[in-house]
C-alpha cells in the first residue's frame, strides 16, 4: 500500500491508518488540516453556543486593478453577544485554513474574553483561497494568481468597511490574529492604520526568510539539551546508515519503509529526515507531549538513539510500510481541487510570498544536514512550475521584509506575543518596539497559544493576556 | 480663430497669442504647463550649477501583478555635492509633471539647504507617465490603466531600495515633496515606513472629495472683503446676464467671445465661468498680483464690477476672439500624444483617484453658482469613458480616504506645511497630529512656497523653515 507519513497528507483521512493521528501531521510549520497553523478553541462541551452561520460578503478578487470587477463570496460570521452600542471592533484575521466561527463565540477564545470586557462586537473573515472562500472551482496555477497578503489584507479591510458601515458600528476596530494571520494582523495595522487602531498579534511570523534555519534550533532549545542530543546521535547515525546500501536497508528495517525507497535521488532522502523532524517539531511547535518524547528519547531501554528515534515515529501495522517517494509528494501537491485542506494554497505562498523554509543549515541541527533549502524550492518548481527559482524567492522575500519592515516594523499600537517554545518565534518581534508597540514572550508554551483563554491557565499565559488587555485599554481609549 | 482661453491649453505655445501670457494658466488647480503644480525653484542666473544627466531606472510598469514583469525606463536625477559618508539620503517626490533636477541641485530649493545642513545624498524620481518617464507610446485609455497613486508609492520604494543598494547609502531617508507630491511624500511615510523614517510634505492635498467647494472660499478669503465682494458682484451680474439673449450678446462683447459660444448647453457657460474663476484662483493659489488684481476690482473708475472683471481678466487683440466650447476641450484632452505636458494624465487621475473638483457649491461663492461637480463628471466621462460616473469618483473616494485616512492619517514623522492664502490648503492636515507629525500654516504664501529658500524669506516662511529642520533633526536621531 502506498501510505503517506506527514509531508504529502492533503486530506485528513489519509492518514488515519498510520500510528501518527495522535499527532498533529505537520507540513511547513502548518499542520495538514483544515484549520492551518492555529487550532481553533477547544469547547467546552457543556456550554450551548448561539449558533452561528456564515454570512458571505461580495469580495473584489483583484484589489490591484480598478477595471477587473470580479467578485467572489468570502464568508463571514459576527457576533454581537458582547456588544454594547459604541462599543468596539474585534476582527479575528483569518489564516492559511477554514475560519472557525469558535473564536468569536467560544468562551475559550481570548478574543471572545475581550469581548465580554471591552463589550465589543465580534466577527472573523475567512482567508480568501482557504475553507469555502474559494474565487475558483480549483486551484491552478493561473487561479491562484490573486492569493497573497496583500490581497488578503485588502480584503480585511474592505469587509471592515463594508461591515462597519451596515451595521453602524462606530466603535474602534482592534484586529487580532495568530501565525500567518498574527503577521496579517499586524501588518494591517501598519498598512491600513486609519482602519484599525491596534493590532493583537499572536506567534506572527512577520520577518520573511528563504533559510529559516532557527527553526530547529528553537526546537533543541525546548527539547532540552539531553533530549536534542539524543536525536542529534540518532539523526547523525541516520544520515550516515544512508550513505551505504548496507545502511538503506537498515533504515528501511527500522522505519519501515516499502523497498521503494530510493536514495539515489537526495530528494527522497530529504523528504524522509524532513518527514521525522517535523513530527518532532510539531509537537514541539503545539507543545503537545514534548515530555512523551523526551521520556523515549532519554531511556536507554529503548536501544540507541536511533532505535529510540524510530519507536518514537511508531510503526505502521504489520502489512502496512511507509512509501517515502518525492515524486508522489509532488504529484499529491498537484492536486487542484477545490476542497483541499489548503496545503496546496500555502504552499503556493510560500513559494511565491516568503519562504521560510525549514532546513537542517544551523549549526549542530539535532536532524543533521539533510534537509536542504533545495528541497523547498525544487517542489515549488516542480509543483507550480519552473519560473520559481531560488533568485525569485529571495526576491520576494526581500520586497516583503522592505515593504512591511521584518522584525522591526515601524508600526504603532501592536501587542507581538510569542510562545517561548515556538520554533516560530525566531521569525517574529520580540522586544517592545515603543511606548505603544510591545512584545511578550510567553514562557513554556507553543504557537498561538495565547489565543486561548483558560480560567487554569499558567502565570505566563496570565500574564501576557493582562498585558493584552491593559494595551487594548490605550489602544481603544 | 479658435483661441482656447486658460481651459483647454494642452501646449505651452496655445496661448502665446492671449494676453494672459503673464499669469500661470490653470487647469483643475495645476497650472497647464510641463511642471504641473509646484514650480522649480528659480535659479540665480550668476550660480553656476553642477550639470546633472538624467539616469533612467528600469522600472516595473505593474507592482500589483507578479506575473507582469514589463518595465518602462523612469528618469531620475541624483548628487552628491553635499553628501558626507553615512549622511542621510533625501528624496524629492515628484508630481503631475517633469522632474526638474534643480530641485536636488538649485541652492534656492530647501531641501538643497536641508541637505547642506546635513550632508544628505540628494535624489529625485519622475512620476511615471509625466515628463519623459512614459510607459508607453500614447496615453490611450488602455494605457492610463497604470497610473495611480498606489503604483507611484511603490515606484519610490522600489527606486530608494535600488539606489541605496547601489551606491551603499546606508544612512535614513527623508522624502520631501509639495502639493500631490506632497500627498505622495505623506503617504510614502504612511505605507512605507520602514523605507523612510519622516516626510516633509508640503502643501499636501490628503484628503479627496469628490467636490472641493472650500477652494474658492478659501480664494475669497485670501483676495480679502472688498475685492471678493467686487468679484462676487460681477460674477452674479454675469449669471443673471447669461440667462437670456440679451445678456448673452452683452457677455460676449464683454469678454470678447466669438459669435459661436452657445449658452444652450450649461457646459459652455459652467466652462466660461470656470476659465474666468480660475485665472484669478491661480494667481491666488501661487500668491501671484493678488494686489494687482484687487486694484482693477476695487478701482472704481473701472466702471461696473462686470467691467472692472471684464477688465481684469484682458482682452485678446482685435481680430482676436475667445472660443468657449465644451466640445473643444473634450476634443483637445483627447489628444493622447505622448509627449503631452501632462494635463490628460493628471486628469485621468483625478477621475479615477481622488476628484478635487473645484465648484461654486460653498455658500456665497464669489464666482457665482455656475460651475457644478457634474461640469467636471461630464469631462471625465467624454474623455475617458462612460464608465467613469459621480458613483465611481465618490467610491474612489471613499476608498482613498479610508486607505490613507484624509485630514487625520495615522502616521509618524510628518511635517505638513501649508500656505495661508493657498486655496488647497482645506485639503491638508492643518493641525498637529502627534508629538512627531506637525503641521505648520505659513501665513501670507501660496502653494508649496517652503520648497523654495531664500535668504530674504518672510518671517513666516523662515519659521516654518526651522520648525521642518528641527523636525528633519528628530527624525534622524
Amino acid at each position: 500500500m502506498n501510505l503517506y507519513i506527514i509531508f504529502i497528507v492533503t486530506f485528513l483521512n489519509c492518514y488515519v491508518n498510520g500510528v501518527l493521528t495522535n499527532r498533529l501531521t505537520m507540513f511547513r510549520g502548518r499542520p495538514n488540516d483544515m484549520y492551518g497553523m492555529v487550532r481553533p478553541p477547544v469547547r467546552d462541551p457543556d456550554e450551548v453556543l448561539k449558533e452561528i452561520k456564515p454570512q458571505y460578503y461580495d469580495q473584489r478578487l483583484n484589489h490591484f486593478d480598478d477595471k477587473d470587477n470580479r467578485t467572489f463570496k468570502q464568508i463571514y460570521y459576527t457576533d454581537d453577544s458582547h456588544f454594547k452600542s459604541g462599543g468596539p471592533v474585534f476582527v479575528m484575521i483569518q489564516g492559511e485554513g477554514d475560519a472557525s466561527p469558535d473564536w468569536i463565540t467560544d468562551s475559550s477564545s481570548f478574543m471572545v474574553k475581550s469581548a465580554e470586557q471591552f463589550n465589543a462586537f465580534t466577527a472573523t473573515l475567512e482567508h480568501r483561497y482557504y475553507g469555502e472562500s474559494q474565487p475558483f472551482n480549483d486551484t491552478s496555477v493561473e487561479h491562484l494568481k490573486y492569493l497573497s497578503t496583500e490581497q488578503a489584507l485588502a480584503d480585511t479591510a474592505e469587509f471592515i468597511q463594508y461591515l462597519t458601515k451596515k451595521l453602524s458600528l462606530n466603535g474602534k476596530v482592534i484586529v487580532f490574529g495568530a501565525s500567518y494571520a498574527g503577521a496579517l494582523a499586524a501588518f494591517f495595522r501598519e498598512k491600513y492604520p486609519n482602519i484599525a487602531v491596534g493590532a493583537i498579534a499572536s506567534s506572527a511570523t512577520v520577518l520573511a526568510e528563504v533559510d529559516a534555519k532557527e527553526y530547529f534550533g528553537v526546537v533543541s532549545d525546548s527539547l532540552g539539551t539531553e533530549c536534542s542530543q539524543n536525536i542529534r546521535e540518532a539523526s547523525q547515525t541516520l544520515d550516515e546508515l544512508l550513505t551505504t546500501p548496507e545502511g538503506v536497508k537498515k533504515v528501511r528495517q527500522m522505519f519501515k519503509l516499502c523497498d521503494t525507497f530510493d536514495t539515489t535521488d537526495s530528494l527522497n532522502v530529504a523528504y524522509l529526515i524532513y518527514n521525522l523532524a517535523m513530527s518532532i517539531a510539531g509537537a514541539v511547535q503545539y507543545n503537545q507531549d514534548i515530555d512523551g518524547i523526551c521520556r523515549i528519547m532519554n531511556d536507554p531501554s529503548g536501544g540507541t538513539p536511533l532505535q529510540r528515534y524510530a519507536k518514537q515515529h511508531g510503526l505502521p501495522g504489520d502489512d502496512d510500510c511507509y512509501d517515502v517517494k518525492y515524486t508522489d509528494l509532488v504529484k499529491a501537491m498537484n492536486h487542484t481541487t477545490k476542497k483541499g485542506v489548503g496545503v496546496r494554497q500555502w504552499t503556493y505562498q510560500v513559494c511565491t510570498e516568503f519562504g521560510d523554509f525549514v532546513t537542517t543549515n544551523v549549526k549542530d541541527c539535532l536532524f543533521g544536514h539533510n534537509i536542504p533549502v533545495h528541497m523547498h524550492i525544487q517542489l515549488c518548481s516542480d509543483v507550480f512550475g519552473p519560473q520559481i527559482t531560488v533568485q525569485t524567492i529571495q526576491k520576494a522575500v526581500d520586497t516583503r521584509n522592505a515593504y512591511y519592515g521584518g522584525r522591526q516594523p515601524n508600526v504603532t499600537n501592536v501587542v507581538f506575543s510569542n510562545g517561548s517554545l515556538d520554533p516560530w518565534h525566531s521569525l517574529s518581534v520580540l522586544q517592545d518596539l515603543s511606548n505603544s508597540t510591545k512584545a511578550v514572550m510567553i514562557s513554556g508554551q507553543g504557537h498561538g497559544a495565547d489565543m486561548v483563554y483558560s480560567a487554569n491557565e499558567t502565570q505566563s499565559l496570565r500574564d501576557a493576556h493582562n498585558l493584552i488587555t491593559n494595551q487594548l485599554q490605550e489602544y481603544l481609549k
